[in-house]
Formats: C-alpha cells, structure tokens, sequence
C-alpha cells in the first residue's frame, strides 16, 4: 500500500519503455520493499536531475540520450561512470547524488569471471556506447592485445587512442581468442537480424563468444557459437547483472539469481 | 498495474501526512484511472516545484510551509490563489504550471451555496490562513458587513484592511447573522478542544453557524449549533470540497458525493 514513506525510483529517458517499470516493481513485491519504480521522460535534464535531489527520489535510471548530459548535475561520480565517462544510475542519499554506471560494472564482472587469461586476443567489433563499455571492461581487468573493429573510423580510432588499443576498419586476419560483439547486427527488427557479426570460420577459430545484443538473447552468433561448443557470455547476462546492480544500488538488497530471472522474464512479457 | 505512462501527483508538506495519498489512490483506484499519489517533502522548494515541471509530475498538492515560498516557481497563478496570495495545488499542464488555492475555492462555493442574503451581518472570528480564504470568500461573494474579530491586533487588522472589512479585538456585543469560526478552538488535541469559538448566547442570536474545524467536523460550536437548530458548515465540509476540486483539476474527473464520502473516510483511517 502506497504511503508517505514508500521510496520512489525513476528513470529518465527520451522513449520510456515498461521493461525497468516492470522490472523493480515485481522484485519490490516479491521483496516486500515499500519503493515503487515509474519511467519518466523529460524536456529539461537539469531540472529533471535537481528535482530528484529536491523530491527525495531514492534512485534515478538514466538512458539515452541523458547518460552524459546529467554529469553536470551529480555530486559524486563513482568510479564505474568515470570509466566511460557516462551513467546510466543516480543514487540519493540524502541529496548528495552519486552516478553510477552498472552497465560497464556488469561487464567488468562478466569479462573478470569468465576470461581468467588477460593475455588472450580480444577483437571488438563495434564503437557505440555499449563498445566503450566493453573496451574499458577489458582494459581495467588488464587486457592488453585488443583489437577495435569498427566501420565507423572516427569513433574507432578515438576509442583505440582513448584506451590504448589498436585500431581496425576491416576483421584482422589472424586468429583470435575472444571475439565481442557491439554492434546491432544480430538484432531483432535490424536490418543485420539474421546476420552473424563474426564469420562462422572466425568463430570456430576463436575460445570465447561474448555478444552484447539482448534481444534476442540467442543472436545468430551466439547460436553459432553454441553449435560450435565455445563458452558465451550473452547480451542478457549483461542486463540482468547490470539491473541486478542497479537494483541492489537503490535498495541495498541483492535478490538471489532465481528471483532476477523470474523478474526479467516478467519485464519482457 | 503502474506503467511509464501512469500519472504521477505528489504533494509537498515538511511533515507529510498520509490523508492525501490515501483518499487520491483510493479513487483511482475506485474509478479505474491510470495514476498514483504520494506525499514528499523537500528541504529546497524552489527546485521541487522546477522537478515537477521537469519530470512532466501531473499534480502537486502544496502544504505549510510551501503556500506562499512556491508562487515565484509557478508559471500562472489562478484568480483563487491570487485571492489570498496562497497556494495549494499546481497543476503542470505539458510543462506550464498553474497554480490554485482549493480551499478558497471551496469556501467560496459553500458561502454562495449556503448564504444567498449578501447583506447578513458576519462576524469571523481569526486571523490565520484559513481566516484570510474565509474573508476572501465573503467579500468575493458581495458581502459587506464583515467584522473580523481576532486576538492578534496585528493580524487581524491587516486582514481588515486589506479586504475592507471591520477589525474587533473582542467580541461585537451587536448580535450577528453569521458567525464563522477559523480558529483552532473545538480542534481535537488542542488545549482549547472543548471550548465554544461563540458562546451559547451568541449562537441563539445567530442564524448561521460556519466552523471551519474539521477534526473533529463534530466540533462544540458545531454540536450547540445542532442543538439550537442554526443551518451549518462544518470543516469536513470545506476539506471534502476542496478535495474535490483539487481532484477533479488533476484528473479531469469530479467523483460523486458517495465516493468522495468513502475516499474521505478512508483517507482518515
């Protein structure tokens, strides 16, 4: 029941979707939390970010195009916004504002718990938002021979200088261990859907597939990867840890992996 | 089922109380309107009210200590708040907020509904916010023989003057038509709680009895009216009616006399 003490969170986006309404709010029943989680939209990001310190909104998801553009209006930048210079979760706590971004905490995670050899080959295909993630997560678990793969040469060759790496406007011919998606090829209502971001010959060649597209989560390349027997890091993996971080941020309770997945399913349906 | 495009209203009190955001979410939910209520407070009003516009927050219900500090934040303020300088209730319409005082508003109804002799002789007893939407009440509906008897000389003579009224630092010994009590005395907790606004003289010699306590509605001067026979107006009546409008400027929806009745009383429960 609804009442003066409950929590609120929200998120601020230009096209709100219902998957983080969803989300939080089956988990807060579940939990038995008194929070509540709406999506927002706003005209006026300064005065939308001031009005969650203001309001005393315990939390504040944040998406595109507001991931940069509420810097200015935060306290605190913790490390993982830092990393990639973007948010994507604002914690309140008692109007000092710290910002997060779970989606690089989630894949510095995933990268840490699944490849143990830092000397490996990585190649990243893509220089979108979710690639500055992906490339930092690599350099900050001490990957060093990383590729950028990218047809974009200007976001490219940035992100390669940026974080240290090499540069590539076509697929390296050598062999490589880890290959990693970015882009959208892949996904569901692309053009690119039934494409596969790595050959079939390259993957067969490399140890890892990790894909960050989540919807679907079986991509063409993940099922080719799987055809193939190589170990997969999905694109739902990626959100579910990176809610799962965000959700623990807001309410300092970490739901075991059971309940996420039952969430997650829900916030899809 | 709360969504992304479930509308939010909030109110603003620095002690929040759970009355609104019982009786608004009991009505929504009683006649199937996609919005949700809650209570907050703020320690920084200014960019309070700018978040409001700023998160496209569809209503703010606005309490001491915030009537007054919030009218610069505003984008219009309504002829009811402009009546007496006092705001309790915005509304954003697609960014522009409009501010209006529902009490004032409601006084106003029930003095026109309840009093069509313009010339009665009035006497209102007070000088707090409530006396001031009283007094703005009678001389906006063409009354001209108001005095206005209060303690605090400094108060109550300003009010006079600035609504053109009389001031009484005691009680005229003229009997009167109207009698209006706008005072604590009669409200449950308080020291004076079973003490008459008017004596039992008084409220013989009167016609009309108006008390605008409403915890209890059943107040002594409400209860020796009863017994005298004298027509009345109690507080509960003026919170229902205000309510009411306050709710319809949210919503575009004005719940009949039964429903409101349920809200009111569950909202105190």
């Amino acid at each position: 029941m609804l009442n003066k003490d409950t929590k609120l969170c929200i998120s601020l986006a230009a096209r709100p979707s219902n998957t983080g309404t969803k989300f939080h709010n089956y988990l807060y029943n579940k939990l038995g939390l008194d929070f509540i989680y709406k999506a927002f939209t706003t005209k006026d990001i300064e005065h939308a970010i001031k009005g969650v310190r203001a309001l005393e909104i315990r939390g504040c998801s944040v998406s595109m195009p507001f991931k940069k553009s509420c810097i200015p209006f935060v306290d605190t930048l913790s490390e993982t916004a830092k990393a990639i210079n973007s948010v994507n979760t604002i914690v309140n706590d008692n109007g000092h504002l710290t910002a997060y971004n779970t989606d690089y905490l989630a894949v510095k995670k995933l990268v840490e718990q699944n490849y143990s050899n830092k000397n490996m080959t990585v190649i990243i295909r893509g220089s979108g938002g979710m690639a500055k993630a992906v490339i930092a997560a690599f350099r900050d678990n001490g990957f060093t021979n990383v590729i950028i793969y990218a047809r974009n040469e200007e976001h490219g060759m940035s992100l390669a200088k940026k974080y240290g790496f090499k540069y590539s406007n076509e697929m390296p011919q050598n062999p490589s261990e880890v290959l990693v998606n970015t882009t959208p090829i892949g996904m569901s209502g692309g053009i690119e859907e039934n494409d596969l971001a790595f050959t079939e010959k390259e993957i067969m060649t490399a140890n890892y597939i990790f894909d960050v597209v989540a919807l679907p989560s079986e991509t063409p390349l993940i099922q080719a990867a799987r055809k193939h027997n190589k170990p997969v890091i999905t694109g739902a993996e990626v959100i579910a840890l990176q809610a799962l971080e965000q959700f623990e941020l807001y309410t300092g309770v970490r739901p075991n992996k059971n309940l996420m997945l039952e969430a997650s399913k829900f916030s899809r349906s």
